[in-house]
């Protein structure tokens, strides 16, 4: 079992740096908070006994050996970077469980035959820099890392410039690791564990996801003195776009969500008709088919609606991953862990993307999910209790043991 | 006559300050580029021999004096103010114009009866601080001066302390001067003139106008775990309340307009659905009946799309003018210059807010109007030609002169 007051203490440490402005956290990737956050993990992993290993993506990798020096490493772990107006626990309780499940090994004085490294991918959460999962997507050798390097923030800074700024580009190359396995613990972020009862999601799929950003130019004029009929309203063309996400989305319930949250608006004058709209669809489904079939009934309707308002457009795909299917062997393990330990749980699709879903691509990966309160996630009020850390670390402990060997 | 090259040269030398990114202005209200345009402005008057003297609204009047030292003062002018991406006429050719008939008739040896005053008044285009006309409607008396200084921009800086930064706060008192008329000679910013080749609009009224400023408020949570039906997606509704805008405009055509042209989302962030929205609602119309009950169905209308989304509403109105009708004494001094100068001249009616609309609440207003390109303005492609300066220049030289009499 491991301690779950100690986990708890850890995670509220970590809630101070890079506070939100109501209760949660503001601690984006690659700001000088997220540069704090991993110094206090890494003084955490040192204090644990543990190697550190920083790659030139600046995800860090904190080894703890095992006894057999050939045996590939068991890997835990999620991110510390959160949303600009995030949550104290998406992403950070997948590190720190990890964390803890090393720290208990210790008190216990268990030596696993494989090594067990916990992992902080950089920029998971993908608002600042699009798309999300990047460093593990650039570890599954998903994206090239030049390109990646050269995502650029909303005020034109790069990836690369802000790694080597807040001083975390290490010197190992991304992607040579070898895993044994790959567990991440995680906030469901969704409404089902709550409100059915249950203590453990055994993470058995990923929804898949397309990132599109759409960029609608009309012209500027006098909201005043031009007349509707002379009008090309980039932002009316937005506003329909938005209905047609939600009526494809509504079009395939249960089973996919579509949603718009990031929109710029240009110039943004109460009385300049807006010249020019960039916003960025989220589309989303468990089922590869459903994605490809809304992301095309999305692109027609915009041609439609651009022709209407004779608006011009443009579509770039900024983030896109297919539905995952989990490794059954590890899945099975999570299940088995929560059976064993006398949690209540049930299989469960993840709705969000994670960087498990990237690393499933080059080694066996699964999850472990608990609830979260309402649901409720990328909301600073983000909320969990101490006792559903706690199942979830333990699951993970019992699920990497099992793997790891003792 | 007045000499057009001058008037153009001067349009063109004032253009230089505060550039815009594609050819037209960005020299928004008291910006540095503001401060220096102002500079430029007092230096062409103090060569024109004139007195100036600058209100505790920034309001610039500068004096010529006429024969009888008792007779009122004819005004002239606009503001120099742009949008943040405005053309080089918008405002700007009003108070040149005004100082192009002072140049004329000094050049002329001509001295009138009454004065004539040369205006710009502050913050005419109101994108920065809300609401438009803003030092004009301090000084017809419809703002209070004290809450006209708390008007505060985007990044909290407010209308009082940002005067007193560029230090153009004057010390004379707001609304004590004492008009015989006012004269503003505008582009139209619409394209009827030069859809039907006409040279001059005589303008007889002006388009009422609310703006009314709305925040959604719904709740913040994740684009992929979060299912639709749990959803309070304040960017939705932004997006119905854009079409329900433009749906109540098309139904009054042609005597409506509406637009929402300022959009903010908070957080914006491609991955959270949007828990605030504030954006603004631009509405007008020529008839005040037209124009209330268009507000009426909007705000009904939003109440109806907030109740089907669960979100939260407040709405302020952060501008109103109700239509205006210009003085037919000074209306028919423009239509009977248009007419002696040989000009092509039809009634119009006002799109856009002007000073002259609050200016003829307090003294005998009209106003003088010429084609613009297309119809395009509040937008850095705005153009008019030399010709079309001209004869309104002219025109307005005619009516101010017949006014303040020889
Ligand atoms: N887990 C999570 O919130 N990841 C961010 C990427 C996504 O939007 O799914
Ligand atoms: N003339 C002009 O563009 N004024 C700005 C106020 C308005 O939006 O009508």
């Amino acid at each position: 079992q491991i301690d779950g007051d100690r986990l708890w203490d850890s995670l509220m440490e970590m809630a101070r740096i890079g506070p939100g402005i109501a209760g949660g956290n503001n601690r984006q990737t690659l700001t000088d908070a997220d540069g704090e956050g991993r110094r206090l993990f890494q003084s955490w992993c040192d204090a644990a006994g543990l190697t550190m290993g920083v790659d030139t993506m600046g995800t860090m990798f904190a080894r703890r050996e095992g006894s057999d020096p050939e045996a590939l490493p068991v890997y835990v772990g999620s991110h510390l970077d959160t949303q600009p107006t995030g949550g104290k626990y998406d992403g950070v309780l997948g590190v720190l469980g990890g964390l803890e499940v090393i720290r208990s090994l210790n008190d216990l004085g268990v030596k696993t035959r494989h090594p067990i490294v916990v992992v902080n991918w950089t920029n998971e959460e993908g608002t600042r820099f699009a798309p999300a999962m990047l460093a593990s997507g650039v570890f599954a050798g998903i994206h090239d890392e030049a390109w990646a390097k050269e995502r650029r923030d909303a005020g034109g800074k790069s990836f690369g410039e802000e790694l080597k700024r807040i001083g975390w580009e290490g010197d190992e190359p991304v992607g040579q690791r070898k895993m044994k396995a790959f567990f991440e613990l995680h906030i469901e972020q969704g409404p089902i564990l709550e409100d059915e009862g249950i203590d453990i999601g055994v993470v058995t799929h990923g929804q898949g996801l397309y990132w599109l950003e759409v960029t609608l130019t009309g012209k500027e004029s006098h909201t005043g003195s031009t007349p509707m009929y002379k009008r090309r309203d980039a932002g009316l063309g937005m506003a329909r776009v938005i209905e047609l996400v939600n009526e494809v989305a509504m079009d395939y319930q249960p089973d996919a969500v579509g949603t718009i949250g990031h929109m710029d608006v240009y110039p943004n004058s109460r009385n300049i008709i807006a010249g020019r709209t960039t916003f960025t669809i989220d589309i989303r489904s468990p089922s590869k088919e459903t994605l490809d079939e809304m992301r095309e009934r999305i692109e027609d309707g915009i041609d439609l609606i651009a022709e209407a308002l004779d608006i011009d457009v443009s579509i770039d795909e900024v983030g896109h991953f297919d539905p995952v299917t989990f490794d059954a062997g590890c899945v099975k393990a999570v299940r088995d862990a929560a059976e064993a330990l006398g949690y209540s749980h049930r299989d469960i699709v993840s709705g969000a993307g994670h960087d498990a879903c990237w690393i499933n691509r080059v080694a066996p990966t699964a999850m472990v999910m608990c609830p979260c309160v309402d649901g409720l996630s990328h909301n600073e009020a983000e909320e969990i209790t101490k006792e559903w850390a706690a199942a979830g670390a333990n699951v993970l402990m019992r699920a990497v043991v099992e793997t790891a060997g003792i």
